[in-house]
């Protein structure tokens, strides 16, 4: 047992202690109650589930002033930031209610009994408890209340949140106002509980109970729990949203038109949140030549100029940093722009250029550097440009500037999202993530571990539910969502075609 | 290297050897035509892979004589089986292409530019090479040209075929069929390949250009290979459908009306393909008192009766007779017909029976006996039936035979597969596995390696596919698929609504 304390990163000083550790005794109670809770989420209809997800974005929305200052006290990402995260938060929780009204998540798919084969019907239902690890660089939208809870609950799933050892007082707090509202609500509190400490997360992803896990953060700390997962009696899915290099593809063309605007949006990308976004280009493609010269020089003055930010924490900011001088002390590498660090978490901005042929020579060039910094590389051919771009990990984004003219060129970078991204954005930057039905926010590992789901979005629930069919069952022992009235007016395929009029 | 041989499993004897096992050299060139090959499904038109899958249908129902022949020299299973086999696994490629026409499973959803949220375009897209490694028990429908491989190539997919130790003479012309036929319809033969032995097995689950695994057979062999799938630099989901109890259940009201044709019905299911399905019910809860016994009594009679059959190998018999052997080795079990051996395969059917109170004390009464063998658990109440069914591992299917009047009872047994089965049956036995819109075959952990999937049905096809979004995308610039016109005709989700009339 230890005790969680939270930490203010502009002044490195402890501020409070948040709880003690939790108990690997106390993380079997939680899950016990949580599989409980999962069975009477489970129970409530669609729309009994999409009120619930209402009250929750409700009761979050009440409680803005004390959230965001929370927030910014231990994240030091500012009010505004924050304030318009909260937004998207509660936008999430909504987005779910409305993806449970639609109903078609449910997949219900009815096959009447015919040449000799029996009447069947199938649905999607909740896996049952879901862990949720959030991360420091989201800390509400992709943590206690965030994308993962929000589309767990959504299927039904009880949650458990593992604190998050950079905002656990903000964690506590958005857990404690989640088991508040659904009481309120008539739900059990246990629909959302805490643990604390990195052994009460581990036990609660090795726990039986526990059905699947949701993960926003690095690829070390996400191959881990991929691992411990695996290694259960009973494996279960881990969905972890990893790091990302973003390439950020600048075509000759698009160099040869405004290269000072186009330098100014990549260096606000870059330097969004103090470059602390999955979704932050780290590799910057640019042609060799004079219009990419001058790109690249107005991109080095964008970076330079400002005087920087507070990072998420001392410990980020100092990882930072040894990544950046590890990429400019490689073979090739000449740096543009050298990070400064300061008091607490405070550092600036840097940027290293790499000619292409050098890029892969060298893992630590092609490793995420989490913070204001990008790694322009140098192209002399679209035919150079692709090889080298196939032989990155995979990205959640690929971002291609180009002329709409320059069709091979783009076509040739989709062959490589094919694969290699799970967003592939033309003419504009990776960060700015949607929350809406079309979002795909994931991709081949290591940008996430499982490519075939978004962590972000509409289809973010169908990580958390499977199919349940029903044979030859009488009409009034069917769930609801399976009989053939249909009382819970769900869209349905029925004998091979959606039925008309439900959609 | 080592040569793979053909053995009669009437007579134990190597009829012919079919191949030099696979070097792993070879499998790397293979994995690399693959991923060349699935480039090219994955360019052609849903329309166009539907057309190669009626194609392929078409190329293997040519050869129905000679594969039928091969198949029952191979596996013992008889002409009219495995005739009827073939057609269902015709069927299941034309169920793949009826999914590619239909177009619901790319999952088209498109949110316009909206309130400063930019253009995006969501679809699924093929993963790459599959690995499929067939079962013993099913040498068409689930092994070279099954649901794995048509679920697979209907996603774009090529497939790399590991051919059966039980069945690779047919594994190895049924490739050699489906190549040719590929060439026939201009495709490249490399669609579908084929490899030889355990080791090129696992190279090719380890290899890092294919993307994901399909398997049928024993939870040991299913494990293995998703350990090797974990363990890779970059993870690869396995979906793995391995073994089940398949728990049938008779309720007081179903024991007393008709035992003996209630027995009949089981015993069928259980002898049915000499017990060799994943669907066979395992474990028969029968209630105590004198309805239950003679619905025992006629069970045992209907498998004491026929004289046996040939297995699938004479190892599988061996194993047959030992697990049936310690089984009625454990505690409080009775034995009420004992197994038979002959020559090669030969096996007749075996029943055991034991106390609900002793059921979950020995482990081996709750493993899967593969084989024509049923273990009767008898009940007291309600209450102690459910709580042992919670405590079985999940299964694929559960069965129940009830009175409808027995809400109660059929509800807690729906409660049941609420986390421990896929599929669950009403007054209809397990085996018998439609291939259609609504099927689930599959179930949590160890029914399946993945309870978030099917392996047969139209929804297999999802395992083999991932989203790709494009955001800001001129028209002409995206995939058809994607593009506004809708030149596919393919049912799309538009600004969250499902577009009217391409239903």
């Amino acid at each position: 047992m230890g005790s969680v304390t939270s930490v203010d990163p502009r002044t490195g000083a402890v501020v409070e202690t948040v709880a003690e550790t939790t108990s690997i005794d106390e993380t079997e109670r939680i899950s016990a109650r949580a599989a409980e809770a999962s069975r009477e989420l489970q129970a409530l209809t669609p729309t009994e589930r999409a009120a619930l997800l209402d009250a929750l974005a409700d009761s979050l929305g009440g409680e803005r002033a004390r959230l965001v200052q929370l927030a910014d006290r231990e994240s030091a990402l500012g009010y505004i930031r924050l304030d318009g995260e909260l937004t998207r938060t509660t936008n999430q929780l909504r987005l779910f209610a409305a993806v449970l009204r639609d109903g078609a998540f449910a997949e219900v798919t009815i096959d009447h009994a015919a040449d000799g084969a029996p009447d069947l019907r199938r649905m999607l239902v909740g896996l049952g408890p879901v862990a949720v690890f959030g991360a420091s660089n989201f800390p509400f939208a992709f943590s206690a209340a965030g994308g993962d809870t929000a589309s767990a609950l959504a299927a039904g799933c009880a949650v458990i949140v593992k604190a998050h050892g950079a905002h656990p007082a903000l964690d506590a707090a958005v857990v404690a106002i989640l088991r508040a509202s659904c009481s309120d609500a008539g739900v059990a509190p246990d629909a959302v509980s805490v643990v604390f400490g990195r052994e009460a997360g581990t036990a609660i992803v090795a726990n039986p109970l526990v059905q699947a896990v949701g993960f926003t953060g690095s690829e070390g700390a996400g191959r881990l729990l991929m691992d411990v997962a695996a290694g259960r009696d009973r494996p279960i899915p881990v969905y972890a949203e990893m790091g990302s290099l973003n390439p950020l593809v600048v075509s000759p063309g698009a160099a040869r038109r405004g290269a000072a605007a186009l330098a100014e949006r990549i260096a606000s990308s870059v330097l969004l949140g103090g470059g602390q976004f999955c979704t932050k280009p780290g590799l910057v493609f640019i042609p060799d030549g004079h219009q990419g010269d001058v790109v690249l020089s107005h991109l080095s003055e964008g970076l330079a100029e400002p005087e920087g930010v507070f990072l998420l924490s001392s410990g980020i900011r100092d990882t930072f940093v040894n990544r950046v001088q590890a990429v400019a002390a490689a073979d090739g590498v000449t740096t543009l722009v050298e990070p400064r660090s300061g008091v607490g978490s405070f550092a600036s901005a840097a940027l290293n250029t790499v000619r292409i042929e050098d890029l892969l020579d060298d893992p630590t060039l092609t490793e995420e550097c989490f913070g204001p910094a990008a790694l322009v590389v140098r192209y002399s051919s679209t035919d150079a440009l692709a090889v080298a771009m196939r032989a990155l990990p995979a990205s959640l984004t690929i971002s291609v500037f180009a002329d709409e003219t320059e069709s091979a060129f783009v076509e040739s970078m989709v062959a490589v999202a094919d694969g290699g991204a799970g967003r592939v954005i033309f003419g504009d930057v990776s960060t700015g993530v949607a929350v809406n039905w079309a979002q795909q926010h994931g991709g081949p590992y290591p940008a996430s571990s499982s490519s075939l789901h978004t962590s972000v979005g509409a289809a973010a629930i169908r990580r958390f539910l499977r199919p349940l069919a029903f044979q030859s069952f009488p009409d009034a022992l069917l769930p609801q969502a399976l009989q053939e009235a249909n009382p819970l007016n769900l869209p349905r395929r029925i004998d091979g075609v959606m039925e008309n009029g439900t959609l």
